[in-house]
């Protein structure tokens, strides 16, 4: 049996936390994020909350504002290209999903690039894909890499299969593990045999949102990051990995909840923080 | 033993430039390629004739421009502006590799987007990357994409081997075969025991430069598409499969040379084509 370690992402954020507050004490302004929600999609809200908290807490300024469902595209654009000229607002947020008559990237891409905290606009996702060094990696997928750094997990070298590929997480986590080195397969809804390829896997990364994996198709050894958030209607919230299978098999797994999530949060505020030094020079 | 298939690049590109050709002969206006060489490269000085004399064996207007290879950064840069504001040339092109003192970011990034038929600037590859469909596909991606369709070949579902990551060539197919619902694994130089996962491949991109794929190594009835281009010493060209070795082996073989190269060539005129329908809103 393998002693399987967790990767507590709750601890690790809140390490990253307080290192982010000493830096943010010492500078002469405190940096701004403006986050922009269109409708009430209860998770977003809960998101979004704990984004701004999680800012506040840090020592950032927050402008939040929320428009309907039913707001007219040109309103959107026109509040992000007022946020776009504000000096003051150092990072803008358009938290997704956003309703479905809005050209979403449209309204990503209207965000100035220095100012895009995500990393989602298509100049920065141009820059980020094809390895240019100073741009924006996005949250989740920093959020990952700050974990693996955590604990010292190299993966050049090791075999990553990643589940799922959307411009959020699969894509760019695939990326992030592509420039580290690692050989990377890239599995999907229309992959064959998914589970295995996953017992091929030397680190996996699942983001689908359905659970998928356990710890029969894990190869021994295996780092397992679990991205998927699926809220059960008991009110517990569980991910795309069977964990209590996953023990005993794998060398780390991340739990859900207290994994991956709070990652994507603190991720998002060193996000903040490396644009404000860039629009301040303070950082090459 | 597999009766392997030649996929002739050489015959599908001459083919596809007869249909491009009748395409061009009924428009108003005859499209204009602008390409800049920087430098005396001999390897470069051949591509970028290749693709002139394609381009007006079509019917296309070209404009060339070679500048030494000590050009200040400065002069090439008011170059691509001053040609990106002359309506009449609908694509730019600055052939590759350019000489090391400049920022080769920084002159692609100058190209206007919608004239940028290489497709390696960061807002059409932002655009590529993240699904956007009405995007410049990098030319020897999409070669490789009209090679598949003119045999036949889906690649839904299959495991498909892209060796290379370049931005050029192994990122942009990676990205295509993804997009045609492969399960997708990128090998590079940090891969380990590459030969075992290429004998997984239902199809293989190999786009190294050097001699890395033999038949004993190939999974049976595999496709294989050979990217790689290396000029003997007695001026033959070979790529990095061992062609002899593969008959009976591949399914489907890409020959070096007359498979990839011609087609890279005839994407490129595709690509000035959509361009220029896309700037006479003739395109979608």
């Amino acid at each position: 049996m393998v002693n399987t370690k967790i990767l507590d992402g709750k601890l690790t954020s809140e390490k990253l936390t307080e290192k982010l507050k000493l830096q943010v004490a010492n500078l002469a302004k405190k940096p701004t994020l403006a986050v922009l929600l269109v409708g009430d999609n209860p998770a977003s809200e809960i998101y979004v909350k704990a984004k701004l908290k999680k800012a506040q807490s840090i020592g950032f300024d927050t402008i939040f504002e929320q428009m309907s469902a039913d707001t007219a595209e040109e309103i959107i654009l026109e509040k992000i290209e007022d946020w776009n000229t504000i000096d003051d607002i150092n990072g803008i947020l358009v938290q997704l999903p956003l309703p479905s008559h809005l050209n979403k990237n449209k309204i990503l891409n209207e965000i100035d690039e220095e100012k895009d905290v995500d990393g989602l606009t298509k100049f920065n996702s141009g820059s980020y894909y094809t390895g240019v060094k100073d741009c924006v990696v996005p949250c989740t997928t920093r959020g990952i890499a700050m974990l693996l750094d955590e604990y010292g997990i190299n993966v050049e070298g090791m075999h990553a299969v990643v589940v799922g590929r959307s411009n959020l997480v699969g894509k760019p986590t695939a990326q992030m593990l592509l420039n580290r080195n690692a050989t990377v397969t890239v599995c999907h809804s229309k992959t064959k045999d998914l589970e295995s390829i996953i017992k091929t896997a030397d680190i996996v990364v699942s983001a689908v949102g359905e659970k998928i994996i356990n710890g029969k198709i894990l190869k021994n050894d295996s780092i397992v990051i679990d991205v998927g958030i699926e809220r059960r209607s008991n009110g517990k919230i569980t991910g795309d990995v069977d964990f209590d299978s996953a023990l005993g098999h794998a060398s780390f797994i991340s739990p859900v909840p207290g994994g991956v999530g709070p990652m994507t949060v603190i991720a998002l505020m060193y996000n903040l923080f490396d644009l404000y030094r860039r629009q301040q020079h303070l950082l090459q």
